[in-house]
């Protein structure tokens, strides 16, 4: 039944520092214990439009503080972007906020900047103090290592990541992205980070109104556990180096594939299901059904199974308080027909096993209530979940 | 760390026939594959007064909307509620509530009542249409079977179960009852189905007070994955031949003591964990905070871990809308404080893990946003959740 390998993604042609405007590093500063990579810093030749959306958690850790603030005290316009790995410094209170200013001031200092153009991003273990001294000598090694080569821009992708399986990379036009996240919270609550640029030119503004839609269908549409993480940060930049006005849709599809890359990291998973509502009352209400059915253990053990168990699914759909009538509720699991008419319907049952037996599954729930729509990505939920899950020991 | 086995309750002392004015029979009729009693009658010797909460989902199966006519129609006084196994009677159309009605109305020929003084409930598989003929054949053979023995109520219960790999049953002072479901949904949606009775007096009007509030501490309150299935039905009834007038908390107590034991039949489940939130902003925002917990594959995969991971309790109390503030947040698990003030705090891991390795873990949030208070139970999710629910194939 566990048919499909892990994925191993090849690395793609370019990443951050194929941008024009943008040099990268990634070095080891001895956060991890396992000695990998831990310090990276992202730098722009000159003050860069950069838009962030974060965590929604009322744990927001210190360095989404620090963003948050950095970014209102200089209108977006910022210079670099220090990221750690190996402590997730949150829920480590006043000390942890000195600490992540300490981080964004050792940047200023190296590249001779104020402490308010620098962002700041960590992830790792929560509710540690951070090892300052360790983190503050790798951003100085890091600073003096910056550079516009494809390995410094590797090197930099390697240092955010913490349990990922596999590099995360895109890029489509003038964007490229990197990101780290597996898509399930680790041991303590695993984080999304993901840096999404272009050397297209953009206002703070025109950034700010285009990251949302797009974190909402990529980032914010990964559906793998309920447990959104203290540290999750998207920045979307443009370093204005060239002319390419055509880049949001390039930046769409760059954050789509990088959510589905988390996706299909989820630990234990072997596919992404993309879960889209159509004709729902409305968009809110699409996102809350597409929400029910990827939440829903038993619907991701079917996936893992392979089984084309329709009864779970509808039995979410009719379970949704958004949903209006299930009268003509019709399911289309890998583009066949398994219930219809708000009934079941006759279906080739070892069809869609094996159609289901592969890493890009889709299913569709087709409702008659509006015109809403919402497309989710979940991972399925097999034996490795429960291992890497229940078997850490804090 | 799987050093917990499966309960085995001894039978208790009394189950519903021991409540005067009650007979009751369990036949093989033939529906279920493996031979084993699917046709179970609970007969009232006068008009009986009974209330009803039913599943919310909009599948409801045609024995819930045939309960809900018949209440109504009759004002509450039932002289019969007749049940099947085997077969769910759901998603089954208009044949469907034919045949429904039909296992009424020959109910109501052999004890010579009318059709609508008799209840119905099944649970089976969904979407195929019941045996109609085997059915009605067991219903005679129930009716002619009908005792008063201790004996004949356990043929009734064991009519009524599905995959529940231990009888349910509970009695305290002058109520009893049973119920069955394992809290989980197999192979389709399994159904929770629970009949609790006193011999003492009450009308119907106080059954129906009586009913809401116990339904929601009880068997609303469990939460072991998030389908309410299409045929969950509890009856509460007072057949009146005995003073009693104290009725009320036995009977809470008794729904309580049968919910904990479907949680406990989670399919794979080790232990049953009550989560506890005080000092929310209302009591509706306490259970959706409860519910974001109990819901959560990584706490579920936590506590089948004994792992005293209190950031996955935590994450979710920070990504609870209803949250107004963490500051003061405290989590105790088993009685060890392992989160204060909104923040970590130093406890002895070893020791909670220790504590965690009990069939019956206790977890206590206390926010101090209000007054709001809820208690949900939950099952753990181990190795043989996912056995059981992806391994089935349709």
């Amino acid at each position: 039944m566990r048919s499909i390998p892990p994925p191993t993604f090849p690395p793609t042609e370019k990443t951050l520092t194929s941008l024009e405007g943008v040099r990268a590093s990634g070095v080891r500063a001895g956060i991890k214990a396992s000695g990998n990579p831990d310090v990276g810093i992202l730098a722009f030749d000159a003050p860069t439009p950069v838009a962030g959306v974060f965590t929604q958690n009322l744990f927001a850790a210190a360095p989404v503080t620090v963003c948050r603030t950095h970014l209102q005290a200089t209108g977006g316009n910022i210079r670099a972007i220090v990221v750690n790995s190996g402590n997730a410094n949150a829920c480590t209170g006043d000390e942890g906020l000195r600490h992540a200013i300490a981080m964004a001031d050792r940047v200023a200092r190296g590249l001779g900047c104020s402490r308010e153009e620098v962002l700041v991003a960590s992830t790792g273990v929560i509710g540690v103090p951070l090892p300052i001294d360790r983190v503050l000598g790798g951003i100085d090694r890091a600073v003096s290592e910056l550079a516009t080569e494809v390995e410094a821009g590797r090197r930099f992708l390697a240092a955010i990541q913490t349990t990922d399986a596999f590099p995360k990379e895109a890029f489509e036009g003038p964007v490229a992205g990197v990101c780290k996240g597996a898509g399930m919270i680790h041991p303590n609550m695993a984080t999304m980070l993901a840096f999404v640029g272009t050397d297209a030119e953009a206002t703070p503004a025109e950034l700010r109104d285009a990251i949302v839609p797009i974190a909402r269908e990529s980032f914010n549409a990964v559906h793998v556990d309920t447990h959104p993480s203290t540290n999750d940060t998207f920045l979307l930049f443009a370093t204005g180096m060239r002319e390419a006005p055509g880049w949001r849709e390039p930046a769409r599809s760059v954050a789509r594939r990088l959510a589905w890359l988390i996706a299909r990291d989820g630990e234990g998973a072997t596919k992404v299901t993309t879960i889209e509502v159509r004709g729902a009352a409305s968009d809110s209400a699409a996102r809350a059904i597409a929400d029910r059915i990827a939440a829903s253990a038993l619907v991701r053990t079917a996936l893992f199974g392979n089984d084309p168990n329709w009864g779970r699914f509808v039995s979410q759909v009719g379970n949704a308080p958004e949903v209006r009538s299930v009268a003509g509720l019709r399911c289309i699991l890998q583009g066949i027909v398994v219930f219809e008419n708000g009934a079941p319907t006759s279906f080739d049952r070892a069809a869609a096993s094996k159609a289901m037996a592969t890493e890009d599954v889709s299913l569709v729930v087709e409702l008659h209530d509006g015109a809403g729509h919402a497309v989710l990505l979940t991972s399925d939920l097999g034996y490795r979940y429960v291992e890497v899950n229940a078997e850490y020991t804090t």
